[in-house]
């Protein structure tokens, strides 16, 4: 399976007084990029909610490397780092679109739970999902683009 | 009855490259706003919310006159201007703290709904509600304070 | 000229608890759109500002009037209403990009300040801007779009 | 010297369609008790900047426990855990003020640059902020509050 990495124009709205993209804001460019690296692998998010299952973060680290700017684009690349039946772990790692720069790392936890919060093992729940999760960690899926 | 104005400080992360707030945080703030002005007059929203009734914004619309920015801090005065039972009109009057000079000024209008999105009639659902929303229109609950 | 109207996909963060787009974010998406349109009408705003001028936000209205729910996708037309060569006023219409239906209605107001925020004539300032804005008054620019 | 814990409640748009505050707020409420922190050990943050001192973030990590819920008020306190003269990283306790449970740990690393980004070493450019700062590694300036 190949993906495509997910492209992110920086907002007007998302930029602080020091004239760069807030820090927090990287935070949610992680979660569209997890999102739409989830539909990629054929497990849409808004699908699995309406299926009872949603997966809340366990924890976030976030390293800046140099700040954005208003308009600059960036490539973000996720990677499924771990995964336990209970829990998984998606590295990021955002660079430049224009001049390939690193510009932040990062790393999410999760773990499943069903409508009521309640942590569940997905094999149990969704075997299908089980396994589409079991044959991403640790794969590259962007080896193919040059970006 | 007398209440207090909402006083709020703006935050780092609500400016923008302009070095001021940005515009759609002020949104934010009447919110806030609103929710203390009901708080204060005995009708707290958590509770609303709980009980299986949400209010909505039909509209919104602000009049920036001077930007505010990072660590200043304004005063939000709200007061019901409209209503009919189903919907409510709200009007806010933001001066800055320290000088009285004006900032924004604003309106929001919000109908009464229950926990499906059902529009619904105040007085039937809630008689409480009803009359402390009918008794607050028009009136300037602020009178008392200076600023 | 033609050109194409702005899409935008509802984000999780951008969801509240009452499980719909908050009705701040629509103000953001509003900035969003304008930007897009100022880029399609050949004043990308990046340009605008690194040449000294910016474009604050005087007013804001916004009607609701479906809510937009996590991952629906709504098209944004944006026209250019009035322009007075010190200010303009755009309007902007949101339907889901799906059905067509009607979401939001908007419209806001905006003056030209040079980087000390010195209201500024723009016909005087860059002439080439003052043509443009004129050009686009009243005009709908996406007569041969279907959506 | 004794500090007073920052106190945050949780306000309605910072909830998501989960029903709880979106895990990238909590990132900004760090920002605000660092800046609320720094006020009460004597330097405030907007007169930093004036004198053309920043602290842009490093990095963050946040460990997320247990979700906050509209209107839930928590308590944070900040401990400043390194400081190099170049760099610092404060540590975040994030308790629920009713129960005192816990509910977030976090940690943000920063450095000091001036108005161009040039990273700076503050005992130069102002030994009053390095003296402050030195005296707060490893104190914990809460230990007689209660909460």
């Amino acid at each position: 399976m190949k993906i495509e990495p997910f492209y992110r124009t920086a907002l007007y709205y998302e930029t602080d007084k020091m004239a760069v993209v807030h820090h927090s804001n990287y935070i949610r460019w992680l979660e569209e990029a997890r999102i739409d690296f989830l539909n990629q692998v054929g497990l849409p998010y808004d699908e699995m909610e309406k299926n009872g299952i949603m997966i809340p973060v366990l924890s976030v680290s976030c390293q800046y490397k140099y700040a954005v700017k208003f308009n600059e684009t960036v490539c973000i690349k996720s990677k499924m780092e771990d995964f336990s039946g209970l829990k998984f772990k998606i590295s990021y790692h955002i660079t430049d679109k224009e001049t390939g720069d690193l510009r932040v790392t990062a790393e999410s936890s999760h773990f499943f739970v069903d409508s009521n919060f309640k942590p569940i093992r997905i094999k149990n729940v969704n075997p299908h999902i089980y396994d589409v999760f079991n044959g991403l960690v640790g794969v590259d899926l962007y080896t193919d683009f040059k970006k």
